[in-house]
């Protein structure tokens, strides 16, 4: 589609995606650069409505899996964190030693968290009594009130979740909906009366992500992230990793088991079946507005971005193609075309702008509508509108049926979209048969049951990360390349964002 | 409804509102507000989703008229405020001398809004270069990217609008939802050509406004502020007051005519037809979290909240009345008439927990369901459900055709909170004569054409504060109570929160 046409400055995506990013999210109008703090950007309304429309994925699976939407105070106390610090110091501790984390309750050390934060510690003309910061998620928030929430097994599972602007002090550089310095997240968040219903949850919440990423069109990498990679308080971690153009992978959403540990720390216990006090066990589960930079990055082509069917604001941009004089017939045709796809509940526009054509296509083909529907008077005496895929592909469709025959081309659009990123996926990642000649832009796998000294001696080696465990294991063992020992244990490396 | 029932420790609202209200919004569960910090409130899942409904109210009208969402980000650099101080400085200048704005444009004196906001100084261990604050309303974080966005007239109208988290350091004593520090916000920003077209935009907002008001069953007071009561950096200002059930008005919505002034202190211009540079004219208009409070203090009563149906979280609970033995078909019957009350777009809740029913009347009485239905074999045998409204009255109904009666018996639940309110203004509302004997808990109106003294008198003799002149004036000719001049300015006064 469109190759026959100047690409007026968009950088080649295949060449160089490092200036066909930044350059796209803000040529497609997602978002603006220009406000005057770094690494926080103005959402657009069409960017808006992209990131509105993937919540709106989100708000139906919650809704489904009986969680219940709540809206927690941005602002928290210092006084929290300490709380927090002192239970993250504690289980490093326990890891590092070995130690049962519940016998080092005293031991506090100093935290990582306070060098991300933003620091609210003046209001008005006045110096704050008790600092506050802004979040960086909420568990320390929410703890805070679980324990008047939860009192029996009658008020478990609690399953809440909330969407929010949430903050971190990011020194890297900065990249739109990667790395962002105020960050549209969302968060769940969960309290169960054993491990066992946790661990369930955590099931669930992986079912979810696949169905959101269907949505998305995108494959999608689980693993369990290696110990030293876990989320601080968190038992373990599964991280759901997108894979960029380039091969680098982007974390875009992660559930963590917290077992019993968060409860321990902030008291949060029911009275069980026996009349006995029983800590609770929790999880979480977090996306943010990464979901859409993976959309951008992984599905957009040479001529703009290519919006998956479901998340796209227009999914339909209908072109009247009318001389000056006349045309009327046509107008009518468009207008009627665009209510008729309307009434079936998609998002449709006209495009009646006072432009040549092939700038009007220019202008869809960046912002990446899904499907153009083009209109003129030889159309309409043939009974058709001519439609063109944004992955390519043109025919014409009967006006009589059009939904019909819409449905199948934005059916199309989205599965030529999953085939292209799967075939992605499967380019790039290969197996690990040796610690040289790495090559850039691949993802490895391997078979691995060593020690935490062979991985870092790996990661060390390959300038690469641990991704962790993949949550699809190899079907049969395979010899371990450090330690030789036969393991399904499939473990993936990549360079990261 | 409800009357031959314990109230279990509700406060009664009409001997002692001041303590119904607090103990109203947690009972409810609209709002925790447990949280370690003053006047940030916990929203838990009944009360966010009553915002939401409200909410989705909105988004609907901005739909509607053209309006698109955006989403700014919460800090604001220090020296936009100051740009915004120094505008406001000077129109205050300029109201107080009577010189023309334009020509104080050097002149700077220190603006109020750093009394009032939240200041970020601090980021993980750093002193940031240049101090940011909370948002406590956005226009000078959209304003600075408006002349990037509006080049030529046919950039406008630009209207946008967002719905986020502002905040304000209140150093009053706080209230869930009408005087909080964290506040959930809705503000609309448009620039216009000229200023007839930004008048029109007012009458618009107005215009919206009553149609949100109608669903919200709230009558409303409209009134152009005094000048001294003007927004800084407005024209004019139109302030919406609901009337709470004590007769004090809390201002729920209001909307400014800034005319060029913003505009020409951010150099927001565009090329006019006539190729020559034209300051814009612009509008905002700006509602909150008061509307639910608003909403809870006018149409509760001592049972509990009564919700409007249109943003009734709950619309419908079926409370199945089974024995311990048998009970299936009337299990099945519910379930069944729930799908059907579904299907047609109605929410829904069966209560099957193991209460007494009185027990569970009790608990949805509280939270303000409008409409209750029973269903017991005998009713099942009937071919019937009990219905009783929230706002009193019970009937059977047939479940055959249970979709129309449930629309007609919400109808009049909405009509009933409607004459209710309608009548508590009509009531509140009355003509003043002299000012002494000022009764608590009235509303005065008066044909006003006197001065700025003459209201100052008025207000400092009374303790009454001037709302303004209503957009609803008299319909003809009356003398004013100060000057003796005829007028059909009807101005208002009133006890605000």
């Amino acid at each position: 589609m469109g190759k026959g046409r100047a690409k007026r400055g968009i950088p080649s995506k295949s060449e160089d995606f490092n200036a066909w990013y930044p350059f796209i999210v803000e040529a497609a109008e997602l978002v603006d650069k220009r406000y005057p703090i770094k690494g926080m950007d103005v959402w657009r309304p069409y960017g808006w409505k992209t990131m509105r429309l993937i919540d709106a994925i989100t708000h139906r699976e919650m809704e489904a899996t009986d969680h219940e939407e709540v809206n927690f105070p941005l602002l928290i106390p210092e006084n929290l964190l300490e709380k927090e610090n002192a239970l993250v110091a504690r289980l490093k501790k326990a890891r590092e030693t070995g130690v049962d984390p519940d016998e080092l309750r005293d031991e506090v050390e100093e935290g990582g968290f306070k060098k991300e934060v933003y620091w609210v510690k003046h209001a008005g003309e006045n110096d704050l009594d008790i600092p506050m910061f802004l979040r960086p998620t909420s568990e320390t928030a929410m703890y805070t009130m679980f324990p008047l929430w939860i009192r029996s097994h009658t008020d478990l599972p609690l399953k809440i979740y909330q969407m929010v602007n949430t903050f971190r002090y990011e020194t890297k550089q900065t990249r739109s909906f990667i790395r962002v310095r105020e960050i549209h997240f969302f968060e769940a968040h969960t309290a169960h009366a054993d491990e066992e219903c946790a661990s369930m949850q955590i099931k669930q919440d992986l079912e979810i992500v696949d169905r959101i990423m269907h949505e998305l069109c995108l494959p999608i990498i689980k693993a369990k992230r290696p110990i030293w990679d876990t989320f601080p308080g968190a038992w373990y971690t599964i991280a759901i990793d997108a894979i960029m153009p380039n091969g680098r992978t982007l974390q875009v959403a992660s559930c963590h088991h917290y077992r019993d540990q968060w409860a321990k720390a902030f008291d949060i216990s029911y009275e069980n079946n026996e009349g006995e006090q029983s800590y609770c066990h929790q999880t979480t589960y977090g996306m943010s507005e990464r979901l859409l930079g993976a959309v951008v990055g992984m599905h957009g082509d040479d001529y703009g971005l290519i919006m998956p069917p479901t998340i796209a604001p227009i999914q339909i941009v209908i072109i009247p193609i009318v001389k000056k004089e006349g045309g009327e017939a046509v107008m009518a045709a468009a207008s009627e075309l665009a209510n008729n796809l309307r009434i079936v509940g998609y998002r449709v526009k006209i495009d009646d702008r006072d432009l040549r054509p092939g700038n009007k296509y220019y202008d869809w083909e960046i912002k990446g509508v899904p499907l153009r529907l083009e209109l003129g008077q030889r159309d309409l005496d043939n009974g058709n509108a001519f439609s063109a895929k944004r992955t390519g592909g043109k025919e014409p469709i009967p006006l009589d049926d059009a939904s019909i025959h819409v449905r199948r081309l934005l059916g199309e659009v989205a599965d030529e979209l999953r085939s292209r990123s799967s075939k992605h996926t499967d380019d790039v990642i290969q197996p690990l048969t040796s610690l040289e000649n790495i090559e850039d832009g691949k993802i490895y796998e391997m078979a691995f049951d060593g020690t935490d000294a062979h991985a870092e001696h790996i990661e060390r080696k390959t300038g690469l990360i641990f991704l962790g465990d993949a949550t699809d294991p190899f079907t049969e063992e395979k010899e371990c390349f450090m330690s030789g020992k036969l393991t399904t244990r499939r473990v993936l490396l990549a360079r990261t964002y």
